[in-house]
């Protein structure tokens, strides 16, 4: 990579604030995505991500392929000026979606062939076909294609499966050609010696940022934290890192705390959708009839346009009542719930107070800190990844 | 009424331009009201509503009712506080949902007795009660509690409905001490000579305002447009004359023209979500596979958000994904649509050139204006209603 636009700003233990010069943008790190599966952020307009304080919004390259097509998307410049958005847009490979959502899937050394969920029509997917099709969606960060191990899997799958993911991410280094940043993901399941050695074969190819992915499919969280301590240090610092797929607020400022940058998750619009919203002290879930009558705003402490200007009981009713602006007013809500955290989180670190501001993140939630990062049991010995 | 909130401010021929003094705000007549039949249009934010150019909200009474309740609303100061509209509010007085909704229904001289269509439960709802509720939900304006004459219905049916209308509307008028204006509804199926005693009898009673009622239920179009031409003009010049549940662009430009000054319809908002869209030019249906690649916006004389910012591609994209943006993003071009009809209405009749105005209306749509307003057929008899 001829370009690093990643500059590391401020530390704090092995956690990180930095700035990602992008083609559509500037994103300050420890930065969210909201998922735009479809070219929305669903039930949001551009201007209400952005007040969410969102910089960077994730694509679905599989989903959009389908819907509306790439000619249309590559017609309007890119996603980004498809969905109004102009700013910085992620694009994951479809890889992930193509082993989650597609039927017969049977992966050769070539790629995938699946057959469409939508239509049955028989399909095919490589590494070049999805850098082709991360280039027409004129993404700012496109993600090589990788083969997603599933969990449980024992060494062998996992390492047969991270070999291939390897061998694909060098066809997808030599094949990008798009406006982007081409980003490799890192597998090997929960195997630290798998994971170790992709991360390796990665760094060698020279990647725009470094990402965990097969992660947060089913696996016990410490697991989760574990490989997280033990993977960030060894990705290079001068690059983002990004944990994909996660997660919960717990989830990110744990894994802040470990070093990494960049997340995405379904968990803020989806549980939105579904009347979770998330406060500074816990979920309220608005269905529940002890709203029915609350006149209080969501969260007094939030500064978003729903908790400004509406109640409780409001929320409770559009979503009882299936209201779709009951969803929308949900997700604004909690999308600035995360945009917020990571405002603080990065505050945080610049100040060198993380350690404070992660007490009081579960002080104000009546929760403990999860056992992670250096308190792993005792009867686990601590090993440290080198490559 | 001791209160005439009502100024006319221009006239031209029987069309005037007024100004509605509310409650929770102004109203400048010809005025379009958007439906928020859940205290929610359905998608839209306050002040998109605004932006659309509405100042005025509708909100059914019956529906309320049913959830989330009047405690709720009433613990909130009102519909237009609950919705965070803070602007007038009209509310129906119940009947037509009753009438169009509840299984079971039975109609006395007391009132309506009837099943919940949600639970079975058995209801009631008179003119006090719906008198109650209108003052609970504190709206600007509250209807009358009436019965909803079908159509077709014999002479004697007609008549006998709007007897029954008429003595519920003095005990409407008896009850009601909310603190918004209360309107009468002129009903009477198409029966000239009923219609006509309706009038006199709610004039006798002397409400805030007048409405004609039973239309649009499925009678031909040629019926609405003679009715409303004959009836306007009787109706005090004093007070607001709202045509309800009306209509099509080219309805309200007949009714404008006829002298109706209020109007309220699903059409914008439901057709929206259907992919209907109103332009300058006639109706664009968006999930048409012609609009697929279509970069240009909806309408490009349009101001509103949705045409500024997004294509026709976008739109039908999200129109085929199901994305509840889409939704969204048609409705606030569809309101704004029938709020900038309204503003060339007003305009075109403090001008005193209303009959430009609708001729450029029709021949930008290619179409020739209707039959109606002194273009009846030659072998009906043009009568004069005198009360």
């Amino acid at each position: 990579m001829s370009r690093i636009p990643f500059t590391e700003l401020g530390r704090d233990g092995p956690a990180r604030t930095g700035r990602l010069a992008l083609a559509h943008g500037l994103v300050d790190t420890p930065a969210f995505m909201p998922v735009g599966t479809y070219g929305a952020v669903k039930g949001l307009s551009a201007p209400e991500i952005r007040a969410s304080g969102a910089r960077m919004v994730l694509g679905n390259t599989f989903h959009l392929m389908d819907r509306p097509g790439l000619e249309v998307i590559a017609g309007h410049g890119g996603v980004d000026q498809f969905m109004d958005w102009s700013g910085p847009i992620l694009t994951d490979s479809g890889g992930f979606q193509v082993f989650s959502l597609a039927a017969l899937r049977t992966v050769t050394e070539t790629g995938v062939t699946f057959r469409s969920p939508r239509d049955g029509a028989p399909r095919v997917l490589t590494p070049e076909l999805s850098m082709a099709a991360q280039t027409a969606l004129a993404s700012d960060i496109a993600m090589v294609f990788d083969d997603c191990t599933p969990y449980p899997a024992s060494h062998e799958e996992a390492c047969a499966s991270m070999a291939l993911s390897l061998r694909w991410a060098a066809r997808c280094r030599a094949h990008y050609a798009g406006p982007g940043l081409l980003f490799g993901i890192v597998q090997g399941g929960l195997y630290e010696d798998l994971r170790a050695r992709s991360a390796e074969g990665l760094i060698a190819l020279d990647f725009g940022g470094y990402a965990l992915g097969g992660l947060s499919v089913g696996e016990p969280k410490a697991e989760l934290y574990r490989l997280v301590a033990r993977l960030a240090p060894v990705l290079p610092a001068d690059r983002a890192r990004y944990l994909m797929g996660v997660g919960t607020p717990e989830d990110i400022v744990t894994a802040v705390s470990a070093g990494m940058d960049l997340f995405d998750c379904v968990l803020p619009t989806r549980n939105a959708r579904n009347g979770w919203l998330f406060t500074r002290t816990g979920v309220v879930k608005i269905r529940n009839s002890g709203y029915a009558a609350d006149r209080r705003p969501v969260d007094p402490e939030c500064g978003c346009y729903t908790c400004r200007n509406t109640t409780r009981a409001y929320l409770h009713h559009l979503q009882k009542s299936r209201e779709m602006l009951g969803a929308r007013l949900a997700t604004v809500h909690n999308l600035t719930y995360y945009g917020d955290l990571m405002v603080g989180l990065r505050a945080a670190i610049s100040a060198a107070r993380l350690e404070e501001f992660v007490d009081s993140f579960y002080r104000s939630r009546h929760k403990r800190p999860p056992r992670a990062l250096g308190e792993l049991p005792e009867d686990e010995p601590v090993t440290t990844i080198t490559l």
